[in-house]
């Protein structure tokens, strides 16, 4: 299984589709062939291994993979079905297969009379997979909702001046990960106010290796001469109105995370509609007051109904603190008795 | 000095007046007297040293005050008259007096043919006497602005509910601060709001040894009632119209430091008069969103006027962070050009 997921790492990283490995061996234990997914539309890793295979060579042997054969009918064939066909007597695999049309291998597998293992490295697999198992488990992109605001919560003056709240380190470190989200999402009444080009860059303004797809969220059309369209990806648009079916669709489409940047308008709605699963607050040491606040109306009538998170690091990037917290209540520890303050 | 600055010690730390402390030596270096001062009415140390001798026999003497003697004629005469008096030679001090009718106790000894010698261990006096030469320098107490809010700067839901946005740990720490402090301030709408007893207590809710004057601003009476009227020590009330003027009557009551809690409105006109000295925010890991923003208008019209401070510590209390910030510019390093996001 080990040499499994090292066939497994040469896959690409993005796109619809796992990084998946696959060795098969014969009963005695010696490597018959080695396959792996080369991403979407290629062969998948069992194929690909069998692939390498006279007829019949595979009869009797066990096929060791990352992530349960498949049972869809893609642009490949089932995996589960070529396995049978191919005669393999066991298969050994890591993970189930979360997707909605894909999962059910094993059971077709053991329905044909396959000795089936599961669960073998399952903890480095679930690692390793760890994006593409959350996007496939539940069916949108890991969301990272970040706003860089001054101590109380404000992203600009009351005229809409707002550079630069944070400064140079603050600036690098989102960079850096909008480099490694596969998309990055604002929305229309940001592209209008802002023109963000939504790539991520280095100090000197160049273009990192990495670049996240550039999403808006908005029924108005993008402008022409907007730099979001001189993107070195194509950009996608989404009216927004429903953003569990927006993100649905972003995931079908290969997007596993995605690295929400604002307006408080769609952070809000994300916010709202309990889709955040990472917050990176970058803030400033600064009070500015006003109308301009980070973040409106999430819909919490009472205190009770606040969305709790816990902290999970706290990052000085020079004048700057970056504050990292992920959903669930540590759950608190005070009952709320009625006390003088 | 060092003598002198024990001698210090032993006085009141709250109050109008310094805690000074005075050696008198003899020509030849021995210790005829020693004094200090246990508060406004009582002897100032020079004159407490003096007393302990008979008449005559400070003449030629040395005195070491850790003050400029001053030149006050208060309840006590001033001190740099009876040291002249006495026929003391020589007066060696620490830290100028900074007294607006104090001052100039320097000057009258020299006139008076009498060498002073200043600056002896200035440093550690400095921090001795550091919120008295403050309040008296700056004729208004040290101001500490805290808030507690939500990740996104709110104070409290829509509905006005807030117990308890941040923990039990988070709140101790609140009310050793308080302990610490001169004074506490609200305003009146907090008072009438949330019935703030606005004392320091322990986890257990029992009053902690030092307890901080209760200040409220505003033109409306506390009512009748109020928990404000049962705090061990009387409110102030101040109207709240000119904060600068406000604050300097506090400093003439012997007020050092002040405690300012909020509400929002108190909070955004201390930040609005540029009289916050120390920031503290107490950031719990949620998400409010909505109307109830720590601070309201501090008027920033363009960025450039945001009130910039400097991180000077973050800690983690609980579930909860506490950020530390003081005013002034760590020199922001970027050029604000303009730049795409």
């Amino acid at each position: 299984m080990r040499r499994a997921l090292e066939l497994a790492e040469r896959g690409p990283a993005r796109g619809v589709n796992p990084r998946v490995g696959c060795v098969i061996l014969s009963p005695d234990g010696d490597v018959l062939a080695e396959g792996w997914h080369r991403g979407a539309g290629t062969a998948h890793a069992e194929v690909d291994a069998l692939s390498k295979l006279a007829p019949g060579a595979a009869r009797g042997a066990t096929a060791v993979v990352t992530l349960e054969p498949c049972n869809h009918v893609g642009r490949t064939g089932p995996c589960a079905q070529a396995l049978v066909d191919a005669g393999v007597a066991r298969v050994v695999y890591a993970v189930d297969d979360p997707g909605r049309h894909s999962a059910g291998g094993s059971r077709t597998l053991e329905q044909a009379g396959v000795d089936v293992s599961r669960g073998v490295l399952a903890d480095e697999v679930e690692g390793f997979l760890e994006d593409w198992l959350f996007a496939t488990r539940e069916r949108r992109p890991r969301v990272t909702l970040k706003w860089a605001s001054s101590l109380d919560g404000r992203v600009g003056a009351a005229d809409g001046t707002s550079r630069w709240i944070t400064g140079r380190e603050a600036r690098a470190d989102v960079h850096r990960r909008r480099a490694s989200a596969d998309a990055i999402a604002v929305g229309m009444g940001t592209v209008l106010a802002d023109d963000p080009a939504l790539t991520a860059r280095d100090d000197d303004g160049a273009l990192l290796d990495d670049q996240p797809v550039p999403v808006v969220f908005g029924v108005r059309a993008i402008p022409a001469g907007a730099a979001v369209l001189r993107h070195p990806l194509e950009p996608i648009t989404l009216a927004g109105a429903d953003l569990a079916d927006d993100l649905e669709q972003l995931q079908r489409r290969g997007i596993r995370s995605l690295f929400v940047e604002g307006g408080p308008t769609l952070a809000s709605a994300v916010l709202a509609a309990g889709l955040v699963d990472e917050l990176l607050v970058y803030l400033a040491p600064a009070v500015i007051g006003g109308p301009l606040t980070a973040i409106g109306d999430i819909g919490v009538a009472t205190i009770a109904e606040a969305q709790r998170f816990h902290f999970t690091d706290l990052v000085r990037l020079g004048d700057d603190v970056l504050v990292v917290a992920r959903p669930g209540t540590a759950a608190h520890p005070d009952t709320p008795t009625r006390e003088r303050v």
